[in-house]
């Protein structure tokens, strides 16, 4: 898999792909992440990328011709399957999506800012947006980071156990049962007696009821 | 506002801290934002901080005991309104509860990893758990950082035109109209003729128009 994404903000977003899952699923080859400064592509000396919008308003758009530029050179050197723009009114990411999107090859990822993109963008290069929740940011760019993570860690091999992420909330449209570790006792609070029990089957037992519980009662359109 | 995020990977979360508006909005003194890496409060020289969990099963889980150091440590220094869990089986982030947030003082915010944290952890010292959405991330490091943005660029003084944030997206439960700036043709794609009229209210009212029309085509669950 190979992920490319566009941005005026480039350093807002190296750390989270310079840690952990990220980093090592990149170090093991198993997805290439690019990162476009806008400004490379801006069409005069001032490296300008946004302007004022037409009609008037506050916030600044960013400006069609650079993002043409930049999205038609990655598309000379090769075939994307998506061009995804994260905006808050896109369709909401989910685990579905993620599970989706980790299938294919190629993505290119243009992140807005400020008030967002000319919206002649979205009409004639966009073919995906999405936004990953119900709430405004200063940028596409945690949203980018947030979708590449989401996608990046179902991919085979990054993480180091893959039965980790199928027993994730989500996964089974249930919200994960509660885990506890050592120690069996902190300050009087205990450790459920069943987990200790090393009965595996009633374990996995609890686990289930205890999935369903927390799904009924926090999260009951997830079993609709 | 002062906000404390803990943490196993500090270095993961400091990129999108150290760029644009929330850089600008600590350096104008707004919001203090202190990172807290776990490990330095582990009870044992390997720095552990994690253990498998009881009853088996694949993942690591925090353990209860550094994480109660550290928020104690915090509470002995100062008052805080919300000790918040970022977890994918919280309420759910809107733009509501980040309006909402935006009005309180101090925050510790605390992100899961791995497995997430020792299900006490939760029963004893959380105050609110919050899911930036339906999908699962590798840690609560990303969702913290969302969290931390969609609530400080509400802070009085963070934007510079604070009438940008009040038309965002969601404000008002509708999704933000579409923008167009320079070049009004732009390969024979031209940007509506109102727009470009100067008559001010029909411009106000086309824009009030389209976001309707939009939030009715694509989010029609914000209207009810």
């Amino acid at each position: 898999m190979r992920i490319d994404i566009i941005t005026v903000l480039p350093e807002l977003m190296k750390s989270p792909f310079e840690a952990s899952i990220l980093k090592r699923a990149q170090e093991k080859g198993l997805v290439e992440v690019h990162f476009h400064n806008l400004r490379d592509y801006s069409t005069n000396k001032y490296k300008q990328v946004d302007d004022y919008q037409f009609g008037g308003g506050a916030g600044m758009v960013l400006m069609i011709e650079p993002i043409d530029k930049c999205i038609s050179k990655l598309k000379a050197e090769r075939d994307y399957d998506e061009v995804i723009y994260m905006t808050p009114d896109g369709e909401t990411l989910n685990q579905k999506i993620a599970n989706q999107l980790s299938l294919i090859g190629n993505i290119i990822i243009l992140c807005g800012h400020y008030k967002g993109v000319d919206q002649r963008v979205r009409d004639t290069m966009i073919t995906r947006e999405i936004s990953i929740g119900d709430y405004v940011l200063s940028g596409g760019e945690l949203g980018a980071a947030v979708l590449c993570d989401s996608v990046i860690r179902l991919l085979p091999g990054v993480l180091n156990d893959e039965t980790s992420a199928l027993t994730d909330t989500f996964q089974d449209n249930l919200l994960a049962p509660p885990v506890y570790t050592r120690p069996r006792d902190y300050k009087g609070h205990t450790v459920p007696e069943i987990l200790l029990s090393g009965d595996f089957p009633k374990i996995e037992q609890w686990r289930e009821d205890r999935a369903m519980e927390r799904t009924e009662q926090l999260r009951p359109d997830l079993l609709k």
